[in-house]
């Protein structure tokens, strides 16, 4: 029996959100639903954010409501803050991910808040949540874990102190992102035993970004150090706003390739997964649709893990 | 002091050989000369093949005869018998290289000779080589070794079958190829400690091609099992004639970027090599030229390891 890994993908959040157009609701929904029907057990859907931020997740709420009705597919929205927290408690997701920069100048820039209030901010929103009825997953997202392009470095004491305070405030789980995609797999490896060292299991996800090509080999780096939960995105999506003209997030059917390979089950069928690329160009036609095994075809060699 | 790990240039032969132009003999030397300016210690410049089959290589004697004048450079040709050999010899290149096919009907195809008789086509050249006065360095790569296009899957044991075939044949060193690019890393794993039980420190080099984006965690996974030895190709050169659309060798840019970041030392400067982009692009204006470090930048977290 392999060994289970989780893919969520956050293709209709992280990448959608940078896409230069905005795809209808109803094909936002039938994509979500295409993806789901080809395994992929867990969706970032959208986040509740403002939308005269960013106009494209506008739609989050009913994107929400239509996905939760999909048997099975866990429904993960981003969050920024309590506000958004409690919308996405109200549209019915069944857990939230909130984004927290290590680097302190990156989280002024996109939250006018630091590090340390934003880890506050992280603890009203589980002290909210305890107080509901519904459980909702909580999972805290190092942002800018290897690296920000403002502040160069993060040191990785940095980054242990934002996970420690992210895991005391309450979150349930906590991911390693890389936004920029500046990780290479030794950092990677050293940074997942510092944070684990600190934390725990809590340390769940990698979320890494293909920025200078490394995002699948820091992927292998992230399996081999015992990392059992992976962000990806369809068509590698998603931009980096700070690295114009480089590609988004890690390619989730070139991650589904690497990893069935390797034995470890995702859920996924690969051929089903790569169908649903029609359904994301149909619905943002200007979009650039990455990934290596759909340019190759999934070669003869390929067997699904057992 | 970093570990040195050794980068050959393989663009000039696997990447022009399936270029959809010609480059001119003069712009080739140019930009052999630039990147071993840049710090490319090894460039294999050309292919003494047949020029009807592949006229981008009739002008390899004139490039070996312009690249042994750089000072420190290897110079490595491609042969594909022993005439070809014979003629790298006299146009004095310092190592060779010869691909020999696990797969038999990929060798069939290729060459029109079995695995078999190729292996004992190495033993001729080794032979003739051993009575010249000047000493060339014979490396065989064993192609096909992690899965054949036409084959599908090539057992392990007969990668190890065909590698000490090739190291009894005489070769110095030899390589393990992915010719068209199937490999994952746990086979990349699997397959290196199988050969190297059998014939020990004369397994050196991994040739990779990125066709399915494993290119660079390929490597991570031959790097981890010991290999010192890369080949690569600036700007991901080369494609598949198996896999159209398909990229092509492992991109050098990146994995150097990878090397280094993680403290290897290639002797190469990063900035440099992706200057010799720009002679490239010159020399072959309807190439598609690849590379994430080359798209997004040189980060500022980067440091070229000691």
């Amino acid at each position: 029996m392999a060994e289970h890994i989780e893919i969520t993908e956050v293709g209709p959040r992280d990448g959608l959100q940078m896409a230069h157009g905005m795809m209808p609701t109803a094909q936002k929904s039938a994509w979500i639903r295409a993806m789901a029907e080809a395994g992929v057990a867990a969706i970032e859907v959208g986040s509740f954010v403002p939308a005269k931020i960013v106009p494209q997740m506008a739609d989050t709420p009913d994107v929400v409501r239509d996905a939760v009705t999909i048997p099975g597919l866990r429904v993960v929205a981003l969050v920024p803050n309590l506000r958004g927290a409690q919308a996405a408690y109200e549209a019915g997701a069944h857990a939230i991910t909130i984004p927290i920069s290590a680097s302190n100048s990156h989280s002024l820039a996109n939250t006018h808040k630091s590090t340390e209030d934003q880890i506050a901010e992280v603890a009203r929103i589980c002290a909210w949540l305890a107080e509901q009825p519904r459980r909702v997953h909580v999972e805290a997202g190092v942002s800018t874990a290897f690296g920000c392009s403002m502040e160069g470095t993060v040191p990785v004491d940095r980054v242990v102190w934002t996970a420690s305070g992210l895991s005391s405030a309450g979150a349930d789980t906590l991911a390693l992102c890389d936004t920029v995609g500046y990780a290479h797999p030794a950092l990677v490896r050293t940074t997942i035993r510092a944070v684990r060292d600190a934390i725990g299991p809590k340390l769940r996800t990698l979320h890494l970004h293909d920025t200078l090509g490394m995002g699948i080999a820091n992927a292998l780096a992230g399996l081999e150090e015992g990392i059992r939960a992976f962000d990806g995105a369809l068509a590698g999506l998603g931009g980096c706003p700070f690295a114009p003209g480089a590609s988004g997030n890690v390619t989730t059917e070139d991650l589904v390739f690497m990893l069935e390979s390797m034995g470890f089950s995702t859920g996924i069928d690969l051929q089903k997964l790569l169908a649903t690329r029609a359904l994301l160009a149909a619905g943002l036609p200007d979009e650039k649709l990455r990934g290596q095994v759909a340019l190759a075809g999934i070669p003869r060699t390929f067997h699904k893990a057992a």
